[in-house]
């Protein structure tokens, strides 16, 4: 515990260095992190300059930057993450460019026999619909069964590690690479609020691997304590929000009761809230 | 006039070197480009490797790729831009950093005495709803007013730069610090089809300044020649689309006439268009 | 003042908020930071994994990265500026693209009435053998005329601007674009350790233009302050270091004197020392 | 074969579409390409502006930029390549965050059993003095045991993967969790040529892995014709060069005939060549 003059999130101070499980040997861990919810609302601020000194309540204005796209106050706070996960979700985790990451190197290391296997009621077929995805439970059954197979051929392989690292005295960077992609990896992750954002929009959603959105969940967790007012807004103008394409808008005009949409913009017309202002102007659109 | 083996557009290779007018004195000009259309639908198939050789028609998944955000296979493409424009516009682009830039230098050369002027009739108040834009057009005569200000001004600044370069000796460094933020600057602009969609989202935007936007619509035009079917996916999907809160949604479900949306849906539900697909699973949300 | 479980560095702690005057309306100012000299080298730790548990004194680590330019351990720290300067040095620093901004809108604020003029020893020729930068210094006499003649112009556009935005009533966006270039602008900007230090090497170097290397030269006291070791990593093996090409190589050894290079490694044979091990290797290729 | 008006580069178009063979599967293929030698001096003339049309040698021009790392005209080219490699390179590969990727995806394919086995001769002990590499080889009895261990694990692990896909019906996403690391994977990769010679001058390096360092040299044979004169200044500036720290030039500097120095800065003063000049300011470092 030390004293300090920089913003601080007491909650967030509070978990730092918890590991959070995730999968059966993955962890999320906060190390560090810098600014908070009214950090994002000064960054705006500093573009108003002098003169402009009205009372913009932090809440309002961050809402207004998230729905508006305003994106550069968030890149203004920044989250140091500990992170462990199979290799295969961590391939899809770095696509994602624009983090600081230092991981565990194989060629440095040796390389501990943890591995990822899913639980039974993981165990699914090929979806269907999605080509990409898992679809219908497999029975009690074969689940088992492709459990067994994973479970023994991630154990044989870490046998054969073994023996090349230890026996044959084959090079780490060599022996290495028969390990399966289920392997454990462990890295650092430093990554700005608003690409944290735009990554857990992806990755929490529905469409992403199941593994993977773990991950995202347990993070949204910490975005949850550590930026509040952030996080409802990213709820509700992204996470909960539709794109509606020129196409859909028109069907849903060709679908709605005019009369009950004027009334709305009757009765709101003279709000002097910001998201109900934007929302009359779209619902203009409709009954011209 | 070579040949190649590369992906060609007809089309934009006629256009290249041609500066289209933009403003008094600033132009854009395609100077290269790579890839088309088919490319995209080609890098996304990278994905899907063998044995998934079914018929994708381009179309069809490029307006699938724009609809999910489905982002790196427009990344695939890439346009070189010779701009020019003035400073005050060139800072704002410049914001983006996903490009990649040669300006002319200030330190290097003698900057040619050409600024940027509005015309009478784009003279406007400051807006009375929208902080950081226009509103109402001033009366002629005081247009004219101001346009007499602003090129007076500009006028006298650079006769001072002239004195300061040819008499005085002043180094260039220090001479240009005088010169307004009208003064045209050239630059080589690069930028990858997915980061270009971006930027003209922001800039050809109705709440971009007008200056912006009239750069940002001569490269919509080249885009729509460059790449048709992706343009109009984007104008579709992007443009012309809108995001809807989770507040917004709960009026629009309020305002709905449900049996007409339960027609919709009846009567499309076989429907083997994507586009179609997931606007019915929009729907269905409105009417649990 | 708050209690934090981050590793915290008291000395820049204490700076938060302080103002440093650059230039003479211009200044630096630590807002927020993130990470300490030890967080370089636990980030470059993880790579080791179980196993490797050696003592690895910061120190020597921390050079050791530096001198092998593995670059991602000193992303993981994070600092926060608010600066302030002319727009054509702003336009020169954010033409670095690794960080995020957020500066005061002309379009949103009225401008104040504050430029750069430079003092009176300033005032210098174009160099003679610098296309971009100053020679020799001007007379008395001729840079009193240079100072008058800049400070008269920016007095006048100031009194047009104030002419347009409060008596023509023209938009802040259009009335803006008179005003010249060594208007002070403000901005955050948040950016990590290995791009801060990047733009430091370039920014502070010698054919940089002297008004951006007397804000570099601010920086880099405050990055003496907050990491002592990477900063005399820094400067022993990148500002104080020479590129040597091929052909430069060449030259040298042609002037060496073989026997007292064999002496030094003869002598130096069994340092325990990385950076002595690695220029022995470089030495003996002299030899060769 | 189609016309173009764009930049061409004869030797480059010819090779289009050809696989070189990588390692025993793998292959580096140039799928497209953006510019060449003359479009990096001609975006680094933008800078010039008007009355600088001076004769600038292409090729001066270009060796200056890269002595001066003057980096931005490099970014101007543009290169896409499709590139099969094993999943270990792969990751290392895409941690270089500047580059455009489409990676096959195993959640949507069925992978093809193709895996990395290391020639004989490649089979080498874990390196004694650097923690990351290879040492001396192994005796050709062991390396034979150790490819069967490698060879025989592989087959096994497809061999379950088979079985899991097309018996069990596990997902394809769950199934290739337990496909080795050498498992082959695809992906078209698109990078500019300034951060593909900052990729290439990490990954050609002697401490790189081997099978990175074999990419690496057949896309340098690459630029080798694409942008011949980059490719010289490359090596000569780069790859040939060294890094002298503070403490080197000490050294060098105690161990110089002081004579000879001066007679090469005597013998050179009037040299108009850009590198020569610069080498004398580094030489009169030495003799001050």
């Amino acid at each position: 515990m030390q004293y300090t003059n920089r913003n601080t999130v007491v909650e967030i101070d509070k978990i730092l260095g918890e590991k959070k499980q995730v999968l059966d040997h993955g962890f999320v861990c906060v190390v560090d992190y810098m600014g908070c919810d009214s950090d994002i609302a000064n960054a705006a601020r500093v573009s108003y300059g002098q003169g402009t000194k009205t009372v913009n309540q932090d809440e309002g204005l961050i809402r207004y930057l998230m729905r508006h796209h305003h994106t550069t106050p968030f890149e203004m706070c920044e989250i140091k993450l500990h992170l462990k996960m199979p290799i295969f979700i961590a391939r899809q985790w770095m696509r994602h460019r624009t983090a600081n990451i230092n991981e565990i190197s194989a060629r440095y290391s040796i390389i501990k026999d943890e591995f990822y296997v899913p639980e039974l009621d993981r165990m699914a077929m090929q979806s269907a619909i999605n080509n990409q995805g898992s679809g219908e439970k497999l029975s009690d059954d074969i689940a088992q069964k492709c459990q067994n197979i994973i479970q023994e051929n991630c154990l044989n392989a870490f046998e054969s590690y073994d023996d090349l690292i230890n026996k044959k005295l084959l090079a780490r960077e060599l022996s290495r690479t028969i390990l399966p992609q289920n392997t454990y990896t462990e890295f650092f992750w430093k990554i700005d609020l608003h690409n944290l954002l735009h990554f857990l929009r992806l990755r929490a959603d529905s469409h992403a691997q199941k593994e993977i959105q773990q991950f995202a969940f347990a993070i949204l967790d910490i975005v949850k304590i550590w930026v509040p007012v952030v996080y409802q807004a990213f709820m509700d103008y992204r996470v909960k929000s539709e794109n509606m394409s020129a196409i859909d808008l028109e069907v849903i005009k060709s679908c709605l009761n005019i009369d009950k949409v004027k009334d709305y913009i009757e009765q709101n017309k003279d709000s002097k809230k910001g998201d109900i202002k934007e929302l009359i102007t779209k619902l203009e659109k409709f009954i011209r």
